[in-house]
């Protein structure tokens, strides 16, 4: 493709993204059998495609287009956004999976394209990426925990995907910064609208070493239906998604749907069974849908490895028995620190003959587990005996 | 088997289990090919079986079998034990499945039988059971929930198995001692020995609406190898076993190893990921060894359904927007409190046709989401929309 159909398949893209609304599942089956530029010609003339009439709504977009369109390079050009497309080098590949999986909510398809804000190069910033989603009312417990987990992974080099919504997304996306790693917010409105607006600070933050981005054109409104639409390039941005915190019937679930709908791995974190923001989480992970995850290692194992090593063993604390064996260990066990015992009385406690008792409390008191006291054995105190 | 014979072979399989310790692997495979009886005359004779000599403790307390078991049986009669062996009515037959399984840490096999203190027949009172398990350094969080999941399974009729021990297994008793419901303690040393002594009273208290019971002679203390022995048995006199709180290395792990090796069905409950109670029950959830509970309904469902109906759907909040349909809800969310739009506004913000949404928007008012304001449209103010 020459530099010219490129840019020009770059135009028709993101006119026809003022014409159709992002996500819209009849847009993914149309683009399945026509080129963009035969949808959007067909939207500003007669308004028919291959013999079937486009909707309504995409004609009317359609006649005011060419001021939209100003409208929107303004507004990009303003904040510094970028669109990008499939085909240009920094498209990421992985968002083509969305054309091949079933609607879900209503919402389907790959992104048009994406704008962007941001210095990093979208497909290198996002090579190992996780998602991290949850509630906005999330607990302190859940905001500790996403902002962990982030943190991890930016110190394991891969970066954290999420909606830059209050509560578990900030929390995710301030972990990752905190730990110098790259962390990309995906909108539900036009990449140039702080959304919320609480959080412009923090978004110009993640753009400074990261990326906000969105497939919706600058200056669209967040309204609900578009979180939806949002949360699929969450889930398809990233190798896998993790949610911290969700009551039963969170957004967040959503996001989860998705990634597990287009084959990535999907993650919960636990937390009290008695706390409503866990619910949700625990469903996913009781029906399977989820696999538990506590802290960034199991992430980073649960993926595959991606960018660390395997979870360490948690440390165990080991005592005398965990260094004898069975008998000897037995043999310890039927002395006490109380009382001094016979061969005989200890053998009968345990279960062991006499002989063998005999040997296995020799060999305790050359370990310094045992002592002899007159005709019997006594315990010998030590910490790792308790 | 006429009276006579039945009680012949219980006493051969009582005096056995007073030669041979109870769980000891090379116990059960000798039974795989002779009688208890053979076994026991054996070790009371030259020590060997079929050319092979017997263990070299067995013939040691063999020799003084005569005296142990007046013994036993005087402090069973003091403290009102009964001795139940297999052919037994009340001997409960998921005990069976125990000599079909390969040994885990060092134990196998069925028990040669069991003391039981209590009133119920054993069978009965198993008929449908669960296992509460745990640590006994629990947390509150822990306690709590054990305590409320027995509760739970008592309420529905369902016993609950444990070990009596501190911690979870003791609120596991107490819960369900609260709903009335049957509860049995299997300990580790003999039936006739409250352990811990702590624990006396609770014992009673179990006793007398359950049983507490032991494959240890009466009088056997309880070493450290012990409690695993007896392990197997909680795991398998329950149709599954639930961990409530276990440490990274928790023996509370090892029953629900035994779980899954018999085959029942494993369970564990998340707790916060900071907390180290919580981190062995993780793991087994991580794993897959173990399914999610967080409530009694929960445990009745991975059961199979014994005992109650099926858990509820946890109790969702409706809002308008689950009662319209999509294109009605799109639109319902291009309105605003704040400010009156004319029809053409909404249409753009939420990407329909005008036509479209001047049709939803007037179905809008008629519901009484909506109203009109002059030229414009604006969001009525009602609870369902926050």
């Amino acid at each position: 493709m020459s530099p010219a159909t490129r840019r020009s398949e770059s135009d028709v893209r993101r006119r026809l993204s003022l014409v159709a609304e992002p996500g819209d599942p009849r847009l993914r089956d149309l683009l399945q059998h026509h080129e963009p530029g035969a949808v959007l010609r067909a939207a500003q003339g007669r308004g028919v495609l291959a013999g079937r009439p486009l909707p309504a709504a995409w004609q009317e977009r359609a006649a005011g287009l060419d001021d939209a369109d100003t409208v929107a390079l303004a507004r990009a050009e303003s904040v510094g956004l970028r669109w990008v497309v499939p085909g240009d080098d920094e498209w990421p590949e992985p968002l083509g999976d969305l054309d091949h999986v079933e609607p879900l909510g209503g919402t389907a398809g790959a992104p048009l394209g994406l704008w962007v804000r941001g210095t990093v190069r979208l497909d290198e910033a996002l090579s190992a990426a996780v998602a991290i989603v949850g509630a906005r009312a999330a607990t302190t417990y859940g905001l500790g925990l996403a902002g962990e987990i982030a943190a991890g992974l930016g110190d394991a080099g891969v970066a954290v995907v999420s909606g830059a919504a209050f509560g578990i997304d900030a929390a995710a996306h301030r972990g990752a910064l905190a730990a110098r790693g790259t962390t990309v917010a995906v909108l539900a409105g036009g990449a140039d609208l702080p959304y919320p607006r609480a959080h412009a600070s923090l978004l110009d933050l993640i753009a400074a070493g990261g990326a906000v981005v969105s497939e919706q054109p600058p200056g669209q409104v967040a309204i609900r239906a578009r979180f939806l639409t949002r949360n699929r390039l969450i889930a398809a941005l990233a190798g896998g998604t993790v949610v911290v915190e969700a009551a039963a019937r969170s957004g967040s679930l959503n996001t989860l749907h998705w990634a597990d709908r287009l084959g990535r791995t999907t993650m919960g974190t636990p937390g009290p069974v008695t706390s409503q923001m866990s619910e949700g989480v625990h469903l996913a992970l009781r029906s399977g849908e989820a696999e538990l995850v506590t802290r960034a290692d199991d992430v980073l194992e649960s993926l595959g490895g991606i960018g660390a090593e395997p979870a360490p063993e948690p440390v165990r604390r080991t005592t005398a028995y965990d260094r004898l064996g069975p008998d000897a260990a037995r043999t310890l066990d039927g002395l006490r620190w109380s009382e001094t015992l016979t061969t005989d009385q200890v053998a009968r406690r345990v279960g062991l003959a006499g002989s063998q008792a005999q040997e296995h409390l020799t060999a305790l008191v050359d370990a310094g587990y045992a002592e002899r006291l007159g005709d019997g054995w006594t315990l010998v105190r030590r910490a790792d005996l308790a």
